[in-house]
């Protein structure tokens, strides 16, 4: 049977999320259900890519993943499905699926009727559009036959320039108040036990010494370290505690990292 | 295999939802569990209500429908099973079901020994009372064994006025602050871009002048705008912010809509 | 099929959950997943044992119950999994699984290979041991292949006291406010319709006179209750409020409930 995600800012106060499963399981009764997150904060894109791209690769092949953060719904943005690596995305083309497919194998606009409900609200594509394709494809229904090819997908504008450039940023603060930089292990001087980070940029820039550990157990608590995270990037944690308050930084802020000390 | 879905006011922090799903599972252990939502506001019924009549009547007919916000367990109030278009409803009988179920064709009290656990505790039928049912259900018993058969369901007191008056309300805000009335479009003066919408009653009436468009994004960001919500309804929203919030309006707010300029 | 359960405080808003979820069903593609619950405050151990232990019990026979809470990840604590009356156990041995499973049956380490990903982060124990362990186990692996036999569980720090104290504590403290203590009925004085209860220890002491009833609707709104609770354990609550903020307690205040006027 089929697996189906969902990762959603919907949050868990509303029935919008319990509708979605609804269409889902009245196209395709034995899909299996499976909850990603739904507490993305509101229209807040980026961090839906983030989410849905730490998790989606895990999944078996054939997997379809549903993914909604759509402030612009309604709008000119393409409705898409996605295939990259034998996953399966369902989603609105405004970035959120970019992170999680970065090199799709096919986009397709979801426009025959088949693939969404006869009548679409426009501002719930998640119920009447997303989740009706994901049925449809869940019940073995090819991608193909949603709509035309589209050339790809749109890029994601929070993201896309902290991948490019030299000075990395912070991609993402996850629950615990972790810092994930866009910065991997290789980008880090060679050889040394502790690091001069560079948080912010002109007058704001703060200069704190951190040591690199392999987890946040090896410092005590209430003490920063870095480490390599489950995502192979560069992390600042604060043991028992939030690095992103102690250091009052957030996706966006940019990162230096230099050997030598603070 | 039967469907079974689950609404709570049980939040995400405590063992409550998964004792539920767990005796569900003891009792069918091929039902396929859903989540619709679990943070509805502590004891708010009418919350609960609206979120499960959003989602319900999407899912596949004989679904099962477990839904708990229960302010009152262990009073008078009865324990439930409703028959209502196909889809089964399971919870207590204060108006959390009668948005869902208006019309029940059945009411069942759930009395009988093999549909409760053998001791319940006067804190926690969902887990004694509503979770076994449910597993019954799931597993082909018919609902009438339950019990006796009632003349209907209660009403739901917050929301029955707005539904009545000639003066709408606010039936509820949704995550994003968006504000839904009980109007339907039909309401409506007819033949205007632009509406006059005044909120709240007496010297806290405030007037506003919205434009009636189709999605959120057919205004700028910071805009208030009016359209017609998934669910049918007549909304208020502002582009990538919170009407609620703006309008400092709430559930139970009255609502006029009239032609002209504010 | 196998159910596996989740109880973590990864929350709603990161891919992490996801992630694991993903690693189960890579193992064991037909695995009944199901949420026990993900809002546990970050690194709150106790607190994520009192849910799981709340919600276990309730499963079939030969659910495989994963919990994640582990401050210490990638520290000294082993990675192990719990038999206990026909129930699994997986997670961190920090204490966690020790309220869930307080006499088991046996106890392995998680150290083979093919228990655990190629590679795996200091930092996410949870998707790359806990959750392939999990896999293994949904798809038939006896328990013993996974490593050594240890001794037995690590204890439950914030607990263990209380539950041999001759004074009380409160254990947990619900959505709800709802005050759970470590007093079973046997421990009141019998035959009192009113009991004094005595919250805190020294000059904050607070003396309060509260009734014994079967549940929260048997008082007024805005009245504090004493009653045995869905854990069989008495509790204190306000009905409609929180009696965790009226009185300003939370988990570990110590609790003497006595016979008497206050």
């Amino acid at each position: 049977m089929s697996i189906v995600t969902f990762t959603t800012d919907f949050g868990s106060a509303d029935g919008y999320v319990g509708a979605m499963k609804g269409v889902v399981l009245s196209r395709s009764r034995g899909a299996i259900l499976v909850d990603i997150c739904h507490d993305i904060p509101p229209h807040d894109v980026a961090a839906g890519a983030f989410a849905l791209a730490q998790a989606a690769g895990h999944f078996p092949p054939g997997t379809i993943h549903v993914a909604v953060v759509d402030p612009g719904v309604g709008g000119p943005r393409a409705d898409v499905i996605v295939v990259a690596k034998n996953h399966i995305f369902v989603g609105p083309d405004n970035g959120l699926l970019t992170l999680a497919a970065p090199n799709p194998d096919a986009v397709f606009a979801i426009e025959a009727g088949a693939f969404r409900r006869p009548v679409v609200s426009p501002t719930f594509h998640g119920r009447d559009v997303f989740a009706p394709a994901a049925g449809m494809l869940a019940a073995s229904a090819p991608p193909e036959e949603a709509g035309r090819l589209l050339p790809g997908l749109a890029p994601l504008p929070a993201l896309a320039p902290a991948a490019a450039a030299t000075a990395a940023k912070v991609l993402h603060v996850d629950r615990y108040g972790n810092v994930i930089t866009s910065l991997s292990l290789s980008a880090l001087p060679r050889g040394h036990a502790e690091l001069k980070l560079l948080l912010g940029e002109g007058e704001a820039q703060q200069a704190v010494q951190v040591p690199l550990k392999k987890t946040y157990s090896d410092v005590e608590p209430g003490t920063a370290v870095l480490y390599v995270g489950s995502a192979g990037l560069i992390e600042l944690a604060v043991r028992n505690g939030s690095a992103a308050r102690m250091f009052n930084v957030g996706r966006g802020t940019v990162v230096h990292i230099e050997a030598g000390a603070a």
